[in-house]
Parts: structure tokens; sequence; C-alpha cells
């Protein structure tokens, strides 16, 4: 039902600057969208690390001062520590470090195929919860202002982060939404009953599962009466976690919504839901199997594969969907339907 | 420097009547602590299993319907099931279900030392987020009503709930203050800024520790502005995991606030710690050393042991500070210090 675009992937490692001559580009993925005044806009994940020195593992950090980023330089095969994941790096006490560290950059089009990577980032870790990166922003415009939700990675954990904009120039940054751990949150386009809504992912430790919850605000800073929402199906392609993706779109038969689904293998797909208009913690209906699951070259041979993750979506005026996704976190890519079709597959 | 009472503990087991005839109570424990009209309250969290029968675990559940406590039944032994812990059973497909169900009971006093339980629970569980109990309530007085915060357990996670009540006899509920896993929450005695302010423990997973956050509500329901305020430290007590205990008094020198921590062994004790005034976010000063460790008897033997921990406390006039704990999750202690005491121990 989703038609990949022949282009893709449209935004590919090479296509990307690395913030500084030393970094190369390790992946640049998971992107919110936006159409601003006709120009589609992408917010993308840009992951970087420092060129390899053979025997070294390198570890970008953001500074105490969080004005610039640091490399930590540790011996491969050193005791104690575990380089088994390219991704991560555990050294003996369990301390997690990350092998790249991720900003968010804009790429622009007018057609919503063909896009320009901007050369400097638009959002760079700043601030100590951002210490090892800034990751999987997801748009939307409330009030005439853009709100960017975000995951912040540092040493205290994972959390969602909020800035907003109105010209995508000038970023005001609103602190931590969610304490540890904390992601794959949407903040709807319009308030309900009176208060924002958004979707989260909270991670539940022994009992519980890695479900989506929805939350509250009535000033999107301040967020509670959370909800249980969305779960894993056991011995299902979404049985080991969820998350939720772009922000809801509204249509007459509910909220439509692009979710996450990860087995037990970690493989990501994506599924769809529908929610009710005025009470968003009823799902109507949910994708019995996935509407986009990795089986392209570029979705399941890259950084971390088989893989595709949606944060971005443009909805067009005749109901075209553009589902912008993240490929084995290593490009962009994006594949069209209709919401109709979407809906009609629910039912 | 903290005195334990003679008369400890000073509820036991054998002090509560449970909520129904065919089950025992298997501890009472945590408590939250207030003195209303020079009465002293008690809102002690009472663990309570069906009898025993051989052969067969008993699982108490709070029905799905939310109006009454079920008992599943599994083989003792079944293949797959994992009861070595007495007061949890893991599943083969990694579920967990409690031996135990926990409500909220009161227990009354005019000297603080000898207590009479109430008959019948305060708070039972009653709604979808409580179906496997409510545990360790935190009491804070703010504008004439008295607000309860407690941990709701269910197979959807470990979330913190909020009720209050003006007269103690009857309790509204407020949903959920904070998805999973987060727990160990305490509401500050006033606003500050304008705004209420609550400690709160969210679990971190992979990246980040079992912390201390602070967070920040213009309304006590939605919460947001979370600041990471208090990490465990590698190679102490309080190594593993640290979680604030009962609200903070204030003091001169800035809040001042009983905490606990665990080492690696799942050792708890309890430590103090004093934050500014006016940004509580602030750690001026923490113990080195525990202000409590497990050494009575009653606190090194019991359902789990060794363990003190603390979410009741209630500051006389004079400076005399009455530091209601649970000892072992078995019964109820005390143990008195004065104010300026604690604090000189922290500098």
């Amino acid at each position: 039902m989703l038609r990949r675009y022949d282009g893709n992937p449209i935004v590919r490692r090479e296509d990307v600057q690395p913030s500084r001559k030393d970094f190369r580009v390790y992946g640049v993925f998971n992107c919110g969208a936006v159409k601003v005044a006709g120009e589609y806009l992408l917010l993308m994940r840009v992951a970087e690390r420092p060129a390899a020195e053979p025997g070294w593992l390198s570890i970008p950090v953001l500074n105490e001062k969080c004005d610039g980023v640091e490399v930590r330089r540790l011996r491969t095969g050193a005791p104690g520590v575990d380089a088994s994941d390219p991704r991560v790096v555990k050294l003996a006490d369990g301390q997690l470090l990350l092998t790249s560290i991720s900003h968010l950059r804009l790429a622009r089009s007018r057609d919503g195929r063909r896009f320009t990577v901007d050369e400097k980032p638009a959002l760079f870790p700043a601030t100590p919860y951002e210490r090892y990166g800034v990751e999987d922003p997801r748009i939307t415009l409330l009030d005439g202002r853009y709100w960017i939700n975000y995951s912040a990675i540092s040493e205290k954990g994972v959390v969602t982060a909020l800035a907003s904009t109105a010209d995508w120039r000038a970023f005001e940054r609103h602190g931590v939404m969610f304490a540890p751990t904390d992601k794959d949150v949407c903040i709807f386009p319009e308030k309900i009953g009176g208060l924002y809504v958004c979707r989260h992912r909270p991670w539940a430790e022994g009992l519980g599962r890695a479900a989506v919850w929805t939350a509250f605000s009535p000033d999107l800073i301040h967020w509670g009466g959370h909800r249980h929402t969305l779960s894993p199906r056991p011995g299902t392609w979404d049985e080991e976690r969820v998350g939720c993706g772009p922000p809801p779109v509204k249509t007459e038969h509910g909220w439509l919504e692009i979710y996450h689904g990860a087995n037990r293998k970690g493989r990501y797909c994506l599924g769809a839901m529908l929610a009710h208009l005025k009470d968003p913690t009823h799902v109507l209906a949910r994708s019995i199997m996935p509407v986009l699951e990795p089986q392209a070259d570029y979705e399941t041979h890259g950084v971390y594969a088989p893989c595709v993750f949606c944060n971005g979506m443009v909805a067009e005026d005749d109901g075209t969907l553009r589902i912008y996704y993240g490929a084995a976190d290593t490009v962009v890519a994006c594949a069209e339907t209709m919401v109709g079709e979407v809906i009609e597959s629910l039912f």
C-alpha cells in the first residue's frame, strides 16, 4: 500500500557535510517533516563519528561546558571494554558510551522528492541532557509556532526534550518533557478537550512492556493524566516494542497515525493506527500486518538493519501521505500512499 | 544519630486484620506519616496474600471490573514458572506476577509511638493501573488538602498515582502522575517560584542510573521541567539506586530530606540530603555514610532484608524528627533525631 519513491534513498551520507572536518557522517536518517509555505523541510538526525584510528575507539561527547564536542579515546580490546555492537561501547561498570553523536540538520525541497541539505546543523547538542546527542525529532505546528520534540541522550539517560521555532532559523529550547527512559513522543496538531495531547513511550522495567502512553498538558511544558494506549502484541511483528511516529493526521474517521514496532529479533516495521477524535486514548483500529517492512536493500543493509523507522510525514490537501522514514539507521527514504487507503486497510 | 524506639517494631503483621478472611497479612511496612490536629496518622502499605495451598502458587489480582480481588492459581514447579523470589512469579514469556497485593491502611496514635490500626483499608486497589496493588504512599499537606502519591502496580508497569483527602475518610483519585517506570515521588509542602515541586525516581534503562529527578507543576496534575538531581555513587552504600523518601522539611539551611539508597547486593539504607530553598535541584550536602542502616533483628530478617525504607516523617515544632520506616518489608518501625543533628552530620 506504501509506494517507495524510485529515487530512494532520497538523502544519503555523502549528501551531508560533517559538522567538522575530522568527523565522518555515519548515518543520516530518522527525520521530522513539515511543509512550510510550499517548501518541504526535513529535520534529519545526522550521526557523526571521528575518523577511525586503528587500535582506538573514539567516543564523541559534548564537553562539560556544553560548547563543543570532545573525543574520548579508549584502546580497542582493553579489558572490560565491550565494543561488540558498533554503535555502543559498554564499560566494565555497566556504563554505556555511544560511538557517534547526533545532531539535527535541515534538508529542503520544492517537490518533496529532491532535497538539498543545509551545510550547518540546525539543532546541535548544547545542554547537559544532550551530551551524547539529539535524535529522532517530531515537528508539530501549534499556535503559529513549530514545536520540535526530540530524544536527548546523556549519561543521565534518554529523555525527551522540547524546542520550538517560528522561522526555522532561531530555535528556543524548553527543557525536558519526560524523564528517562522516554522517547518516541509526538504532539497532536490541536488541543482536545482544552488540553494539548501527546503520545510517548516510557520504558517499563520488569513489569510492563515498551508501550505507547498518552499524556495531556495545559501548556506543552507540564504533562500528566497519563493513559496506557498501545501495547506490543506477543507473537507478531510488533511483539517486543511499539512507539509512535509523526504527529497524528486528523481525518473524518479519527486520528491516523504511523507507528513503529519491533519483534524480538529487533526488526523494525511500520504500522498504522486510528484513534477516536475526541478520546485519543481509544484506539479504534490497528494494522494486523505492517504497512511497511524492510525489504529494499537500503532497508536491510546498513548501520542497524533490518529497520524502517518513521518520525516525519506530510499530509497533502489531496489526501496524499508522504511518509519520510529512516532506513537501516543509514539513509532517508520516502514512500507515498493515500489517507483513504491506509484507513481502508485497517478495517 | 537516629535513635530507634524501644518499642520497635511499632506495627507488626499480627496487628493488622487482613481485608478478607481467606487472606493473610504478609507485611505491613512503608508508610506515609502526618500529624493531624495532634493525632499521628500512618498510611501504611499492607501486603496480603491468599492462605498457602500446598502445590499451588496463588496470585491475587484486582479483577477486570476493578471491583474485587480474584486469585489466580499456578501449579508450583510448572514448566516456565520461576518462583525463586518469594515475592514474584516469573512466567516463561517474561511476564511478572506478584504473590501479594498491597493496599493502604491507616494507623492512629496520640503519642506517635503506640498505634491502633484501622480495621478496614483506606485506599484499596480500584483502577486498571492498580491491579497488582498500591504501595509506598507519601503525604503532603497543601492548600488545606492532604495529597497522597503512591506507586500503582499493574501489568502495564509501575507508575506513580495521586489521590487526595480533606478528612481522611473520603479519598479522591487524580490519575497517573508519572508513567512507567517511576516511583519514590515526594511532593514539596509549598510552591517554589510559583510552581509545585516534586522529586521522582524514573528508571533509566541502558544509559543512566536509578537517580532522583525534580519536576515542577502548576496544578499537581501536569509535571515538567525535569531536572536530574541526585545520582547513585559508585562504590558506596547507595551505588545501585537512590530514591527520595518523605516530603522535604523546610529548615533555615535548606530543604532537609531523608532518602534511601541500595548497594549492588540490594541492601537498603537511609541517607539525608539538604537542598537549596529557592533552587531545590541544587543539592547542598548529602550523607557520606547512611543515617540508618539495617542492624536490628527486625531490619535484617523478614520478607526482604536487609532493608530500611522511609516514606513518612513527622517534624515536631521543637525540632524533633520522627522517622517512620518500613523494616525488611515486614514491619513498621520508628527512629527519632533532631533536625539540627542531621544537618550537622552533613557538613
